[in-house]
């Protein structure tokens, strides 16, 4: 199935930016496989939590686990190519950005929720796992500064539910919100789309 | 019935004193909105989590979720004013904690849950979504430095079971433990009441 | 059971290592007892809540909740003495962290996971409290950057493993895996053992 091998590629993509990010903070190999871990699966885990949908996916797939922590110590030894790979990690943290969104409103639907619940649902599988890589590693979380990304989620997984909406079959929804996601992310990273910001001061002198 | 009245305005405060948070730290619209829900709906989901007690409030109504987004943005468009507003918010605020710390205790005893367990589900309902909101934008949270305030909470708590215990109905002892912890809690800041602090340093010289 | 008297000692001394860290932020009494019962009852908490295992350890045992209060207010007042026992905690925190270990392991498996979630439960038990603690205290997780810590959950999580997995009665296994762990732990503080660090910088010039 289309969003396996998705979700299969964005576990990795993800465990190998968090394995950068651990990097970054000087960790040990240890901090390294757990933040790698937490970036790719986090997301999913606290959807499941929030949801109460039990088992977890690593519980019941606990190969999954071994992907990520094998990413992990991977990047740990071609790091110094990373850095030539950075568009190539872009378009497969997009990729990762839309699978996880659309596996999540999917999820959220299957037990019965309405649309707004099932978009939230993909929104905190798609952006959950960065917030708490950045959290773990003790940062402002990234994604309220960037260029749109959770917007991209939440656009996708709108889309998606539109489709579905229209009568469209499960599986032709999903390659159009697919699709449609990553060119809206690859395109807002191109022009530097970004959301408006609110910037607020206590002291209006300050 | 009162504490449903009590409870939208209080996510609504809260949301907003999140909002300004999110604002401090020069956040775009998503992280904005994000920061409002987790400070408005964080305390009784951390709750439901820890007792096992789903589906979580806003699955179950996501017209709250509506509600705490709305006034998010709300707030970016007349910060400049919430200066003028301080003394509301800390009303609201206060009116907030106490509700939330109720509404909290009053599922752990439908839960079946003893005395206890009630109070801790007060205090964490009251205060989380503001240690969310601080974690959230890296700060220490503020709740460990000011005035009484998961005090007002924990006193709030017993208080309500205090009375439940002495045979008054569920309506008397609510409102009892309602204006008893407004005013409690409306004090502390007028007086600055605080609780001792605990100051250690490994280094004697230090 | 001698699990049991283990884990009262290890939530007691967890609780002291948490007050500690509240104090050095110079925390209120409230943020001490919170902190200090994060610090030793988190681990757990998390992996219920990642397990689907309710009640949690605490519901179900309110007085541990008084037990790790009680031991933070202790701390408060005998922080001066601290200074003298460093190798006393030391040990606790050891016995505490192979404690933690091999209850979660028990735990996975009772549920009837395998043996990797089984580990993995056994190490979330046995390091979350720490690392929860310094989120909340809002530092860099202490335990991705010191000698092995995480590593020896590891270890003693696969021994346990391993002994079950060659026939050894449950008893004899705890035991093993017991002193191993501990001998293990003890070592590597005495020998600064650490792990390889993982240094990633994006500039190469920086």
């Amino acid at each position: 199935m289309l969003l396996t091998v998705l979700y299969l590629i964005a576990i990795t993509a993800e465990a190998m930016t968090g394995a950068l990010s651990a990097g970054r903070r000087g960790m040990d190999w240890f901090g390294v496989a757990l933040i790698a871990c937490i970036t790719a699966l986090g997301g999913g885990s606290v959807r499941d939590m929030l949801l109460g949908h039990y088992p977890l996916t690593w519980v019941k797939h606990p190969e999954y686990l071994v992907l990520t922590t094998f990413a992990a110590l991977v990047t740990v030894f071609i790091a110094p190519l990373m850095r030539h790979l950075r568009s190539l990690f872009l378009v497969l943290d997009a990729m990762g950005l839309v699978a996880f969104t659309l596996i999540g409103c999917q999820i959220a639907l299957d037990m019965g929720h309405g649309p707004l619940i099932a978009a939230v649902s993909g929104v905190i599988t798609g952006v959950f796992g960065g917030i708490l890589r950045d959290i773990f590693c003790n940062d402002v979380p990234l994604i309220f500064r960037r260029e749109l990304y959770a917007s991209v989620s939440f656009a996708c997984a709108w889309c998606f539910l539109g489709c579905a909406y229209l009568g469209l079959g499960n599986e032709q929804s999903l390659l159009i919100s697919l699709f449609g996601g990553l060119l809206f992310r690859l395109l807002s990273i191109r022009y530097h789309w970004e959301m408006p910001k609110f910037v607020y001061r206590d002291d209006p002198q300050g």
